[in-house]
Order: structure tokens, then C-alpha cells, then sequence
């Protein structure tokens, strides 16, 4: 029973000061703030670093034995959140995964509309898969970072660049149209996202650039999915971006993708990120880290046994 | 590399005589010999019963400890199919879950139009759950076994009976309007169904009841679906019935449901039941105990080292 633990979590999210579609100057403490509110876990290791000429943190467990590499995307509307700010989620998913994270900071709007974000994505994937030789790459993103995920699979197949073994997206944004019927439905259950919030973000990373919201370049939702590598798919039933993930997966499904949509119920928009709080979060990164191994063959510390939390 | 086998599976499809829209009269005994052209493992034990005053067959195979039992719902199209010839996909989700696994044989339209089906499941699991006290109960369907598994949770909802642990549905049958997308972009792709032959067997399994084809007590696609157990949703990217499990989960994740769609590239119609020679279907029923698992605490052969094949 972990009713009380959601009840936390959501109101935790609507007494938080943050408004993703605020000023940005004002906004991006306050998310630094939002995620950074729980401390890390004494076992986890940062290490600032660049790949192909983007800022990254690197982050490991302690003691933990890895293979492969999670090249990881944060959220925050393609205008908030940072790789520091992303450790937490990270850490977690490096625990669950025994792989090592790599979460990248690309350039954010609206200073740095599209593609800035996507270039340094793209830049930092072809620096990984070159530095990792033969081990697994697995690519993550959780909301925004989701979409960027989303346009460096279609990046990697245009250009022949390695394929990940798979990829994971934590309640991705998919359609910069804002146009999902959930944006309505979950209007009251959303606690911290709404349609006009999205919506400035959105105008944020296109101003100025010609491309309009449903382009598939910034829309992976309307692009030709074919060839992309098996994805995971999580949301919450309760965010007004729900309907960006199970269209997406509808859509992967139709392009001959291999895809996995898991939804849970009466959580919201990236409730992994709380799995130290809630146990559905943590439940959905156990899910993650089979999902991973069936991909990579890389073995969960979960499966060795070890712990988790 | 399964491309050899997935190519077996198709060319074994298109070239049998089963026609789903065809005379019932003929088509039933090609429907038994497709299904039970592969000889059963040696270690299957199958019994005739009854439940509920509907005849059963109980599947169980030899030194695997069980606890629970899975109510499955063979598939067919409302017209064909049996508890027998579903022995095989039976006793592999017995073999994968660990779980006893009960087969229902409920009455077959034309000669029993709705509701004779759903009568028929909803007193076989009523009986059922008298029967094992304590012990976790995950219902299970194939194609229009999925429907009726669906239709099951609703009534079940409904009465008031004990609610299952969960559902697996293995190319769900949801909609009798015929409607989804993937009818014609899969046209070609499928290789034994078509949006004909479910038209003749939805008329069939509708005939003179006075009962719309998008009535939701026969197109759970359009049911409210709020409160439903836990539902895993099978389905192959080459079936026409693709839109019939995507939108399913769409619709039961927007009510709130515990959801997870999981789809196999290039696979055809209720694939699993050739796990014996497409390791894909292997890997589902594997993913498949692995939820069930999640519902029911029970522990999986698969986790307790024992071989699946």
C-alpha cells in the first residue's frame, strides 16, 4: 500500500515553487532546487568530463561492478534541469542497471533553440560509443530528455553511427503540438505540468528557427520510426503528458519496433525520480534494469542479489 | 538471429488450410490440427472437468511446484477453438509461471451467440475462486480468449467477486467493429487473419442479440475500464489486430489501470503458441511469468533455475 506515499509525492510537487513555464532565470534554481532536495547516497561518484566537446557528469555507485554505459538525457523542457541536477535519477538507474551513466548537458533555450541540444546529443553519443569499444550503450531520457532520445535514435540511424542496444524513456515528450487528449483529461491529476506550461517550452526551443512543432525532427512522435532500437516506455496515469507516450508507443509498435508502453497508475510526470520516496518508482527502475538486460546481457546487481536502495 | 524461424512461423501460416472466416463446420478440425501439430512435452498432464457446470481442462506439468492457478480463454474468434487444442500454450504458461493453468471450454458461437461465452467464464472463474481459497488467480486469453478475459474483469468488477491478480493478454480481440488502422496497414503483413474473416465471426457471435458491435459488453475497447486488475497486453507488429491491443492500453492506462503493451517486431496473431520454434515467443511467455510474478509473488520456475523448454 503505498497510497500515502503517493499522496507525499504529489503534494510535494503542488507546493513546489517551480512553474516549468516560467522565467527561466527565475525557474532553473528552483528545479536544481526540486532535485537535488533529496541527498545522494554516499556511494555514488561524480566526475565532471566533456564528450565531444559537451559538458557531462559521470556517475557510478560505488562497489558496484559495471558493464556498458547509459548515455543519459534530463528533463526540464529543453530550458531547465542540468546533468548535476539529473544525478540523483542517474545513480539510481546506474544501481538498478550495473551500468555506468553518463548524463549530458547539452545547451538549453530558448539562449540555445533547436538543434543546439540535439547537436551536443548527437556529439556526445558518437564520443561514447568511440570511447566504450565493444560494450553496451544504452540510451535513457526522462520528459524532454525523452524527446531528445527519440530525435538521436533517428539521428543514429540517418548516419550510420552505432545503434544502442536499446533505449528508455521516462514519460517522454513526444509532440511539441501540445495536442494530447491527456493535456485535457489529467488537467486536475497533473500536479506540476500543464498544456500552457509545455507550450512556452515548446515556443522557446523553435523560436527563431523556422521549424514548426510538428516537424519530426522536434516531434519524434509524427517521424518515420522504422529501425529504431527496442524502447521502453514509462508514464504515470496521472500526467497531462501521458498521451505523449502511450502514441508513441502505438506509433513504434506500427513501425515494426520492438517497444515496451508501462504505465502505473496515480503517479505523475517522471515519478522515478522519487523512488528513495515511492515504491512505484522504484518497481519501474527494477523494470527498467530487465528491460536493459534483456537488451545487453549485462547482469542487474538486483540479480546478483545485491540491494537496491 | 530468429529471422529463419519468424520466416518458418509466416510461410507454416500461409500455407495452412484454416480459414478463421470460413465454415465452422470445416474450419474447426483444421483449427485442432494446426494447434496440435506439435506433439506435447512428455511431462504435460492434462484432466477433463467441469467448474461452474462448464467443462474444463485442468494442465499441469510433472515436478513443478506450483501455487495458483491461471483461468486461460482460448482463442478462435468466438466460432472455433477448444480447451484441447490449447493444451500447448496452456502448459507452457503453467511451465513459465509456475502456476496450475485451468482451460476453459466455453460454448462457441454461431450455435451460441452472446452472452453463452461470457456466462460460461464468469461461472468457471466464480467456481474457481471458491475452489482455491488464498492462492493467487491471473485470468488469461488469446485473441478472442482475450476479449472474453476482458469482459470477465468487467463483470467481475460488476458482481463484486474476488478481483484476479492480474490478466495476460496475448493479441486481445477488443473491438468487434473491426476498426483499428493496423487492418490495413498489416494487410499484407498478417499471414492467416484478416478484417474479413473477423467481420464473419463477429456477426456470427452477435447474431440476433440484438447487441451493437460496439456495445462495450462485447467491444471492452469502448468499456469503461476503470478498477481493472493489473493487464499485460501481447501482441505481434505483423497482426491486423495490432490496433486492437495498442488501443487497449491506451484506453485502460488513461482510466488509471496498471498497464504494460509489449510488442515483438514481425511476429504474427497470438505468436507464443509457437514458442517451441520462434524464440521470440519464448521470450514473451519468459516476460509474461516475470508479471505474473510481480502480482502474485509467485515464484517463477525461469527465477528458481529450472529449464523452460
Amino acid at each position: 500500500m503505498t497510497q500515502k506515499q503517493r499522496e507525499t509525492v504529489d503534494t510535494l510537487l503542488r507546493e513546489a515553487p517551480l512553474d516549468l513555464g516560467g522565467d527561466v532565470a527565475v525557474q532553473r534554481p528552483l528545479m536544481e532546487h526540486l532535485l537535488t532536495a533529496q541527498p545522494l547516497p554516499d556511494d555514488v561518484r561524480t566526475a565532471d568530463d566533456h564528450l565531444g566537446g559537451v559538458p557531462v557528469v559521470r556517475v557510478e555507485v560505488d562497489g558496484l561492478a559495471t558493464r556498458g554505459t547509459v548515455l543519459h538525457l534530463h528533463g526540464g523542457g529543453f530550458a531547465l534541469g542540468t546533468a548535476a541536477s539529473s544525478v540523483g535519477l542517474a545513480a539510481a538507474i546506474a544501481r538498478h542497471t550495473g551500468m555506468r551513466v553518463v548524463s549530458v548537458d547539452y545547451r538549453l533555450a530558448p539562449e540555445h533553440p533547436y538543434p543546439a541540444a540535439a547537436l551536443d546529443v548527437a556529439a556526445a553519443y558518437a564520443a561514447l560509443v568511440a570511447e566504450v569499444g565493444d560494450e553496451p550503450v544504452v540510451v535513457s531520457g526522462e520528459s524532454a530528455g525523452g524527446n531528445l532520445a527519440l530525435t538521436l535514435l533517428l539521428e543514429i540511424r540517418r548516419s550510420g553511427l552505432r545503434t544502442p542496444a536499446a533505449a528508455v524513456l521516462l514519460s517522454p515528450m513526444t509532440d511539441l503540438t501540445v495536442s494530447g487528449d491527456s493535456f485535457r483529461a489529467n488537467a486536475d491529476k497533473d500536479p506540476n505540468l500543464t498544456a500552457a506550461a509545455l507550450g512556452t517550452r515548446s515556443a522557446d526551443y523553435l523560436r527563431h528557427t523556422g521549424v514548426a512543432a510538428d516537424d519530426p525532427r522536434v516531434s519524434p512522435l509524427f517521424a518515420d520510426l522504422r529501425g529504431l532500437p527496442p524502447l521502453l516506455v514509462q508514464a504515470g496515469s496521472n500526467e497531462v503528458l501521458l498521451d505523449d507516450a502511450t502514441r508513441l508507443a502505438a506509433r513504434a509498435a506500427a513501425a515494426g519496433v520492438e517497444v515496451v508502453l508501462d504505465v502505473t497508475p496515480d503517479v505523475p510526470h517522471v515519478f522515478q525520480a522519487f523512488a528513495g520516496i515511492l515504491d512505484e518508482g522504484e518497481a519501474a527502475l527494477v523494470r527498467l534494469a530487465r528491460f536493459v538486460h534483456d537488451h545487453t546481457g549485462v547482469q542487474t546487481p538486483v540479480d546478483a542479489g545485491a540491494p537496491t536502495v
